[in-house]
């Protein structure tokens, strides 16, 4: 159903014309997020400046029934802010102020749309920085951050998203304003701050956020380790962590991703390596000195060809480069990529490696494999032609065998990008009944009417049994009563 | 409503007559938890042994709406596990083996009622441990651990429960038996394991755990600093952490404290101090050996009069004699003490324990300061006489403007005790209507009929409002369909 013209007049009245889209060609932008595969165009689209514009929107759409898409800087890869017909868009790019910076206590208080570098860049100057760090850092937001739990390649020692977060004021769809969590180590009541980040704008809008800064590591080291097969640089990541080494960063990138991103930043990769680890060791310089004499032990009887060491920091931007460019170094060698991100515990890495690998001569769909391996976070690039018919679709069913493959193995289908739109087929091979059942009652406590990012994150026990997915639980599908979630 | 006759012939078919308590002088044993001010006598104790049997007694309860209160070692100080009028306890105590412990994963598999050393216990063989370390780490149980979200000396540097646990299955009210969370580093769905840890027994009972094992440090030293007054400690503990450094464990005890405890266990405190910090240092040796020297300089500047440093195992014990056993040396000078617990920011240290202080002569009862200072955990000891009439309500009073001190100052009414039926009138001053009703939707979604551990942890809205605490909000007490929660 259309937004009638009173609901798009009560908007406008509330938020004044700047700050609401109407004009279909401006409506275009905010069709698709990072995942431009799904899109869908909005009717409107709400640019609220403060908490309280939010609060208004949330509250007309209660009111008028409507469907309400949160979206942060849109660089999310799952099409978890994909508009749903019927619905609005709430952009929250123009609420972008830090608030307070306080160096003393460690913690930084921001609107949603403060882009996440931009945090770290605020705290520079007292020797401090914002963990979390997503490879969409320069563009993406805190608050997207927040309703995806945002990991990057740090959080292997920092942390994701929700161990970096202090406290949130999140605007419910009634229109009310609730602070979660705050300063302290602990607080009493249910973990509502846990609760609300990860959950991808389905249970509240998040309109202001107190994160935790770090001190500046005083040192910091990288290895690069080539490997003469996958299987074996997929083994030095569990020898290195099963050491009892903690690095900042554990990367690997297989030989098609090593020749493409050297072909455009030339970082100078070891070009005929069939893998290539990279290990950021951190801390104070003795530390980093003892970790690194360690690492370089470890990566050695793994079978590592070469070791090579950045202490400088020309020299470890250097070995950076690559990594950090790999997602454009492979959109300039194939027409399309999609980014799959699925998560394996760290002993099955060098096995599902090997199986990608088989899978992508079945689909005939080249696979380029660059990922956060010190956590077990896979995101094989699977390349494809868009212009050639069918070939997403091969692409899509090549990611969905990728993802129940992580599921066999016991792992799980998203490390970081969230479920949004894409994953929810998958959510049904992941749980069974009773959690999902669980999550729709959840969702109920703070949506009743199911108006927050509808479609996303969560299916209905019906769409998995459309799917062919459910597991039939006692000879029904329980709960008819939770199917409009 | 006593229970009928039919309803305690179900749990006797369930479980058999050795697993089910209804003697009233075995049933004494369960009148209460480690707040043995609050006691309320159970009519059936429930003892299973298996996740089943729990399951079976969720459905019988359920079915019959019988609460259900969840028990786990009994050691709780907040009355948690305080049973209900025409209710069961549902006691987790057989439950203890120890499932699986995986040293190449790091982590332990364990029933709710294993004890919390006894992970320890088991992983030292392996080179790990568990890191959270309640006082009460001999008897309690990880389920409770969970319910609680416990803490202790080293979750300064090792988090709280919530940080240590990957896995917990939960058996619903609705015998469901849910996995929450999983061995990656982030799970799809919303996040019911951080919502369940912390939860008193609200949501459902924990029937299994997988937490995660850390490596032993390979070197820890212990520094005893002394200081001429307790304002000067305060300030210390806030320099050392601003300093950047994050000591394994940093407690703080007043002149009472050291005086009672060095009484009991000879410690060798320095007796005259007014106040003493131990600070634990662990790592690799290089790096403790630079924090250490680090240390001295930060604890020196902030006044200490005296330093002292424990390197060897049994230096290290002697130091950690006193604080340890501060609890039973203080019920040696004292007929009764009154364990406060309350998280202030650190810079308030000072400030608080002066108003305590002040607050201690006003009410006439003596209080011994022994904490968790590092994370601004405050547990003041208030000594009072049971004996004496109407001397633990003053004491109760006392408690009560401690935690009032703790919110004002933008802290809270819990630092790792939880709030049990304690403090629940103390809820009302931490949360607004907005938050607390949140809390109870999200009750309802786990439990409609409000039978798990009915009255602890959130109080309803009218009970705030009958207490003259709530905040009356929009000139009206929402939602009276939430009262029976």
């Amino acid at each position: 159903m259309p937004l009638s013209a009173a609901f798009t007049q009560l908007c406008l009245d509330l938020l004044g014309a700047a700050n609401v889209v109407t004009e279909p060609e401006r409506l275009r932008v905010y069709e698709c997020d990072g995942l431009a595969a799904y899109r869908t165009p909005p009717d409107l689209v709400a640019l609220p400046e403060t908490a309280e514009q939010v609060l208004g929107l949330m509250r007309l759409c209660r009111e008028h029934r409507v469907p309400v898409v949160p979206r942060g800087a849109g660089t999310g890869l799952a099409a978890g802010a994909m508009p749903v017909a019927g619905g609005i868009v709430v952009g929250l790019s123009k609420m972008s102020r830090i608030l307070a910076l306080d160096p003393l206590n460690r913690t930084a208080t921001v609107q949603p749309g403060v882009r996440n570098l931009a945090i770290s860049e605020a705290a520079k100057a007292h020797g401090l920085f914002y963990a979390p760090d997503p490879s969409s850092q320069i563009a993406c937001s805190i608050g997207g951050n927040i309703a995806e739990n945002a990991g990057g390649v740090h959080c292997l020692k920092y942390g994701l998203t929700v161990h970096n977060v202090l406290q949130v004021k999140l605007a419910t769809i009634d229109g009310e304003l609730l602070t979660l969590g705050g300063p302290g180590l602990d607080a009493p009541g249910y973990d509502l701050l846990a609760l609300a980040i990860g959950s991808e704008g389905l249970l509240g809008i998040v309109v202001e956020a107190t994160v935790r800064l770090l001190p500046l590591p005083p040192a910091t080291r990288v290895l690069l380790a080539a490997f003469p097969s996958v299987e074996q640089a997929g083994a030095a990541v569990a020898a290195v962590i099963s050491s009892g080494l903690l690095p900042a960063g554990l990367e690997l990138m297989d030989n098609p991703a090593i020749r493409a991103t050297d072909a455009f930043v030339h970082a100078g990769y070891p070009l005929d390596a069939a893998a290539l680890l990279l290990c950021e060791l951190d801390g104070l310089p003795e530390q980093v000195a003892a970790d690194s004499e360690r690492a370089v032990a470890v990566l050695a009887a793994a079978g590592a060809s070469e070791i090579r060491i950045a202490d400088d920091a020309d020299q470890r931007k250097r070995f950076w480069a690559g990594r950090k460019a790999a997602f454009p170094a492979v959109g300039r060698i194939a027409s399309d990529y999609y980014c799959m991100d699925g998560t394996i515990p760290r002993k099955h890495l060098a096995q599902v490696l090997r199986r990608i690998s088989e899978m992508s001569a079945e689909f005939g769909l080249a696979v380029v494999n660059v990922f956060h391996a010190g956590d077990g976070n896979l995101h094989p690039l699977i390349l494809y032609d868009s212009g050639s018919d069918g070939e997403f679709a091969k692409a899509e069913a090549f990611g969905g065998k990728i993802l129940e493959l992580c599921v066999a193995v016991g792992g799980t289908i998203t490390g970081e990008h969230g479920v949004g739109s894409e994953k929810i087929p998958y959510m049904c091979v992941q749980f069974g009944a009773g959690e999902l059942q669980q999550f729709l009652r959840l969702k109920q406590a703070f949506d009743p009417d199911g108006l927050l990012n509808p479609g996303k994150a969560v299916p209905t026990l019906h769409r998995c049994a459309e799917l062919g997915r459910m597991h039939v639980h006692r000879g029904e599908l329980p709960h008819p009563e939770l199917d409009r979630f």
